[in-house]
């Protein structure tokens, strides 16, 4: 087996994944045809696309392809979880730049990733580019259960959320800094790195009534307002975790944690969390009735989240070249 | 509504498709969640994904963003019908540069393809990046058909073509040396601009019983190459139909015909075309059991499709930039 690095062919590259992902189970076929040919879900369907692009979401100097792989594959299953779903198959398609760096790399964190995760990579599409685009497409389903929308949530319902946040954006603050040499701040330079994806959470929060659910990818206030606007409610927060290292600002702005917020009404949640023995969710505030009522203890919350414009770089990474 | 271009932030996007596209039907639900929710297909799923990238698939010196929206969908469709199935449902993960043309025409493009073909858009991503990125994502099904795959080809199975080849590459030739004004070449033209994907044909070969089927995306000697390598066959090629006004070199090497190849015993198959009003196939040849045979009029074909190689431009597009 040849190296896969930037200068192998198309079919080069296929053989590798083939040699490496599964052929297709009971009739199903993966790798190696026109299209991939699965098994459907037994309940709906579910089907999201996320992409990451180089010097836009990330930046070689801070970090590895692998990486980006893993996060690549990371972004699509929490899309999966936010809708209270499991990840089912994923394809992949890859533009590599010329010399620019280890494409066995890349699938080397789109397939870890996968593995834990649990998902089937079964296709793709390769192509040289003028600098790296990893766009992934992805299947889940919810099962038996309704999907959680973002348009669920009603006045008074209870606003919860799977874990501290702001800790992707501070590894992101190290690594920029040259400061990420302290052991102390290893958890902000994983949760940068190798994000979770919190499908077992989605799915206990779905199971405990969740009225609404967003992940946290573009920051709390902005992720929270997603909710807001497609339920037309209004929100307060008494408080906002922050996880140990990062600042309230990361907290509130910073996006790609990952973490799940869900909106619930009556008082039985954090049983189905801990029926599972997941951490328990942290309750941060409260629907209104108000549209525009966007507070944090009483005070206004401006929208700091990363800006998705074409005007401004997005998702962490200074503009790069 | 405000012009869409790449100054538009994400949220206007989205504000824009979910004006255009359908919200969902019967409980589905599109555009504006984390996934699309939607109800899975009684047979096999079938899941594709194709992209373009600026510089390598498309050159917006000789084509519009228009067409480029139309030929991604258009490729993803086509790899559908290579399957014997038809399309239902896409997403389009959407990288454009600052400056570097209207992205409404982008989307102008990808809804006109999704609409001609019966796909619905139901989800995307949206970044900025230094050159056009588009990567479809698409689901299909296949019926109660078993999907048509690469590997069924058997020695003595004759060898079909839905159609005349080589006038994508020849629409291709004539816009790179300026003289696309004539009005004698508008079929090469279109073929290259806005190519079809053969649906119906797909769906008509694989009731006819074809045994392998695939689409010329590469060219044709290297696309038959490729059933040929899954199969464990060879093949000899009596005749390859060319396009009026395109070469045999670009009917067997150039790419994006987007016409299928199937393999197939018996004598019904045009039968089966007849019945649903569609153009006959064209018989090209016949599986032999030597692996390495590829012959056309009993002489050695060389490759000549497209490498899809790093080290070279591919799908037509010269150097850019």
């Amino acid at each position: 087996m040849p190296p896969i690095d930037e200068s192998a062919s198309e079919f080069a590259v296929l053989s590798f994944l083939r040699s490496r992902l599964p052929a297709g189970e009971g009739g199903e076929v993966f790798v190696g045809d026109d299209a991939a040919v699965l098994e459907p879900p037994p309940g709906r369907l579910l089907l999201a696309t996320d992409m990451l692009v180089e010097g836009i979401h990330f930046d070689l100097g801070l970090t590895t392809l692998e990486d980006a792989g893993w996060k690549a594959i990371a972004a699509n299953v929490s899309d999966m979880a936010a809708m209270g779903g499991e990840p089912l198959h994923a394809v992949v398609a890859l533009a590599a730049p010329e010399g620019g760096g280890s494409l066995e790399a890349l699938l080397n964190g789109l397939e870890q990733a996968a593995e834990h995760f649990g998902v089937r990579l079964v296709g793709g599409d390769l192509s040289s580019a003028p600098s790296w685009f990893v766009a992934v497409a992805i299947t889940g389903t919810c099962g038996d259960r309704p999907a959680v929308l973002r348009s669920g949530a009603r006045e008074g319902d209870r606003i919860f959320v799977t874990g501290p946040l702001g800790a992707s954006a501070a590894g992101l603050r190290q690594l920029r800094s040259g400061g990420a040499h302290d052991k102390a701040i290893e958890h902000l330079l994983v949760a940068y790195k190798r994000p979770e994806a919190r499908i077992a959470e989605g799915i206990a929060a779905a199971r405990a009534g969740a009225t609404a659910m967003i992940d946290v990818s573009d920051g709390l206030t902005r992720d929270l307002g997603h909710v807001a606007e497609e339920s037309g409610v209004g929100f307060q927060l008494f408080e906002v975790p922050v996880a140990t290292g990062a600042s309230e600002e990361e907290a509130l702005g910073g996006g790609e944690d990952y973490e799940l917020v869900f909106t619930v009404r009556g008082d039985h949640v954090l049983r189905h969390f801990e029926e599972e023995g997941l951490r328990k969710p942290i309750e941060i505030g409260r629907c209104t009735g108000d549209p525009g009522e966007r507070t944090l203890r009483q005070e206004p919350l401006s929208v700091s989240g990363w800006e998705h414009s074409f005007a401004s770089r997005r998702g962490g990474a200074p503009p790069v070249g």
